[in-house]
């Protein structure tokens, strides 16, 4: 039970419960994950936390090395070194980058820092035990984050081109910005080759806006490999660890994911989550996506089928009770399952329930009770017992990976049609990263980084993405790359 | 159980199970009424359903009567007299007034036949066994049905001014058009006369259209006291027993009750209705109308209140889930309620699940599904625990019939402002008659026909209305009074 509540000693002892209830209470509403943790990244996230213990906000160590950024440029080596994770995109999104940024800080033995924004401190609890992983609001360059980018002079791709950098330089600056946002340049990608990590390794702070869960390609920097082959032995399961690990929701956004739960969900016998989300212009509901995800429930058994002309079906054994729960921007989708299923009876004589918390109809970056309703509606579809995700969605990622769940993702349709499969299973709950580089960092040519090892793969719904999967999948992996 | 299924008697035995699945599965949603039904009525009943089956449509009887229809004249006295109920109006004032026409045809021994109208056969089972309720198709002067109104030459109140019918006239007509509309005058109110009562008893043909459910009248009419005292011993019960013995939703609208009710409201601890009728021009919602709501539920402790300030209560003991099931043409008073208690903690720790099947927009007399569902609506808003109905409307009325329900009635807003007090529970289940007359027969002059029995009062919500009220209502119906 303890050890439930504890995530198989994922999450670290020393919270006082009450400012963060999430954490304790997740474990009563989640089945346990079937994907334990490595002992070995247990002990490294224990020894990660006494070392953000030691080095941060407000610390002897941090102070120090704070020191050297108000300086200009670095001195001595620092006990503590630092990854700030700029606030940025869309709540999905920044969800997986604060876990990328955190493996990273974990590979390079940095503490990682969050710039809290306008609401990641209302969103989210703090992560790691008696201390604090927001940047402190006193934080000296803070101001410059929101202009930081490419062209920045501190801009390490930027430093790069007009040669400012070199492995071989004597004096490292105290800082520099990292930027791996999807319209990144191929010098800001040289972040992911061995050569400019040793050179990284130096710089007492970096500072890092990205929009992409960039893990993937970390497993292909050969420096890192060994440790994370002990970190992750199962590789699809690298954000279903460090988001339950790191993500809580803070008690106002608990309220609505436990008030929704509790009052629609909990007394279903199956729970079914739909993620929608169009990248077509205007909200929608557009005809073809319903049409998709009609079809592709249909087709995967995933929901029953209706009958179009019975009225009423005396159903000859107990029905089940299935909710079926829609997160989109618009309504209108739901408004047509839950029309269908309530004006014809299920051939299968069960009952559907179809749900729909918001309808926000535009994505309302930084409004305090839309990202709210957002990080509820990710953590409530991640209670399903199954899954329908959209393409190219981090949202729906996010879903999927703390769920553990491996859902049907629905490709992206082209031309206002439906997909012919319109879904598939995916290979692996992991998140797509949509931008990743291609390129040999030894031979400095183009290379495609989706074919270099058996756990790296293109994503099922973005051809030129790279996901992690796992070796028992490589047969599906296979069978995926016939649509690629 | 089984007795339970036939509601202590009032069904008739010897339908067919499959053609009205409501009529013996209702029992098994609906608490049993408290209320029996008289003996006397129980029998009235089993002895008219008898003489439906010897004079209903398409039966030798039948024929003989309807060839003095199409002569034109009355002949000898018939077997059989009828009393065609004319479809007219909204769902809701249809229902009642096929109650009030039936309770007319029992005092009078006249066969009911109701008009199917646009839908009336797709909402409605068979209300009598082994015969038909619905006037055949072919009946001789159904298309003229729409055009009867004040002014028709057969229009009863329109003969009495012309003076072609009194009390002494020897040739009779074959039908005559009683006009009970809200707009009807003087002389078609003198229905309510016993005078004029004797001289429609030889009429074999009465078409009537009314859009009131003027039952209470009927006990204002001396010939009809003795019987209706015999058949309603509680008064208040006069809808809610022939609604109930009459009105079973057909299989479709059953399949929508049932869904529904399976869906979304089987499971909770409590259920509440609230039926949000408005008759200010738009649809809504209107901000005095969500407040006058909220403030009923909140005086009347029907809902419980919100922490405004608190984000998430871990309640001390195991929570009530309360389903709301609101009905309204709008879906802005459900958003606001849903969204009230998703982003809120309940001060109880209570959990209320808010739900409404449809947001029609406006009244859309005649669409198949668009009647269908408020049918439904209005059915499992009967199915509540508590109910909380908007005055003057009959849709709320049926729903607290059927239901057997005292609902909380919120009073009808002047100027766009919440009235004060906003609600009060109602006098008796029964309906409003929203037109009734005041007049008194014997002097030949205007009287408040509110106060001349106790049982007949004036409504809760419509001051010049009235209702029937049971004996032991006397005292809150006092209290009632203090506001008309
Ligand atoms: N509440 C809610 N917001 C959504 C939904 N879909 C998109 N949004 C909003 O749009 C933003 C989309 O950005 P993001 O979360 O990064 O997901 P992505 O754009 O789908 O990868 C979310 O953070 C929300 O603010 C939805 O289904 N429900
Ligand atoms: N489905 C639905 N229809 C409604 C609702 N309120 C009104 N209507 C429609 O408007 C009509 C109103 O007429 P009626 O039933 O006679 O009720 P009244 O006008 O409130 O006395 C209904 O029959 C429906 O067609 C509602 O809450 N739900």
């Amino acid at each position: 039970k303890l050890r439930e509540q504890m995530q198989n000693g994922l999450l670290a002892p020393g919270f006082d419960e009450t400012s963060c209830l999430s954490r304790y209470q997740a474990s009563a509403y989640r089945k346990p994950s079937s994907h334990e943790p490595s002992s070995y990244l247990i002990s490294k996230l224990r020894r990660y936390e006494e070392v953000h213990k030691r080095c941060g906000p407000n610390t002897k160590f941090y102070n120090e090395t704070l020191e050297q950024l108000k300086s200009g440029h670095s001195g001595s080596p620092t006990e503590c070194k630092y990854i700030v994770w700029i606030s940025f995109s869309g709540l999905g999104n920044r969800i997986l980058t604060i876990a990328s940024a955190f493996l990273y800080a974990l590979l390079t033995n940095r503490v990682l820092l969050v710039d809290p924004g306008n609401d990641m401190a209302d969103l989210f609890c703090e992560a790691f035990p008696e201390t604090s992983w927001f940047l402190p609001l006193d934080f000296p360059i803070k101001d410059q984050f929101k202009d930081f980018n490419q062209k920045s002079t501190e801009c390490y791709g930027n430093m790069l081109k007009s040669n400012l950098l070199n492995t071989s330089t004597e004096s490292i600056p105290a800082y520099l910005y990292l930027h791996l946002v999807h319209d990144y340049d191929d010098q800001d990608k040289l972040f992911f080759c061995d050569q400019d990590q040793s050179l990284l390794k130096k710089v007492p702070w970096l500072m890092m806006k990205t929009d992409n869960y960039f893990v993937p390609s970390l497993f292909l920097i050969p420096s890192f490999e060994q440790e994370l082959s002990k970190l992750f032995p199962e590789k699809g399961t690298v954000f279903h660890h460090l988001g339950r690990y790191l993500m809580h929701p803070s008690n106002h956004v608990w309220g609505l994911i436990m008030r929704y739960y509790q009052a629609y969900l909990a007394k279903a016998d199956e729970r079914i989550g739909i993620q929608i989300r169009t990248f077509e212009s205007g909200t929608g509901p557009f005809k073809h996506v319903m049409d998709q995800i009609l079809a592709c429930t249909a087709k995967e058994k995933l929901l029953p089928e209706v009958d179009m002309r019975g009225s009423y079906i005396t159903p000859s054994r107990t029905p089940k009770l299935k909710t079926v729960l829609i997160t989109s921007l618009s309504s209108g989708y739901f408004e047509i399952v839950r029309n269908l299923y309530w004006q014809h009876p299920t051939v299968t004589g069960d009952l559907i329930g179809v749900y729909q918390p918001s309808h926000e109809k535009h994505q309302q970056t930084g409004k305090q009770l839309h990202n709210r309703k957002a990080w509820a509606e990710m953590y409530l579809l991640s209670l399903s017992d199954v899954l329908v995700t959209s393409a190219w969605s981090t949202f729906g990622y996010v879903a999927q990976g703390l769920g553990g769940l491996k859902p049907w993702i629905l490709y992206k349709p082209d031309n206002q049609t439906v997909p012919d499969p319109p879904c598939r299973r995916v290979m692996s709950m992991e998140p797509c990263f949509h931008a990743p580089p291609f390129y040999d960092c030894k031979a400095k040519t183009g290379i495609d980084t989706g074919k270099l090892v058996p756990h790296v793969r293109h994503c099922e719904d973005i051809s030129w993405g790279l996901k992690l999967v796992d070796g028992i999948c490589r047969k599906r992996a296979r069978e995926g790359k016939l649509r690629e």
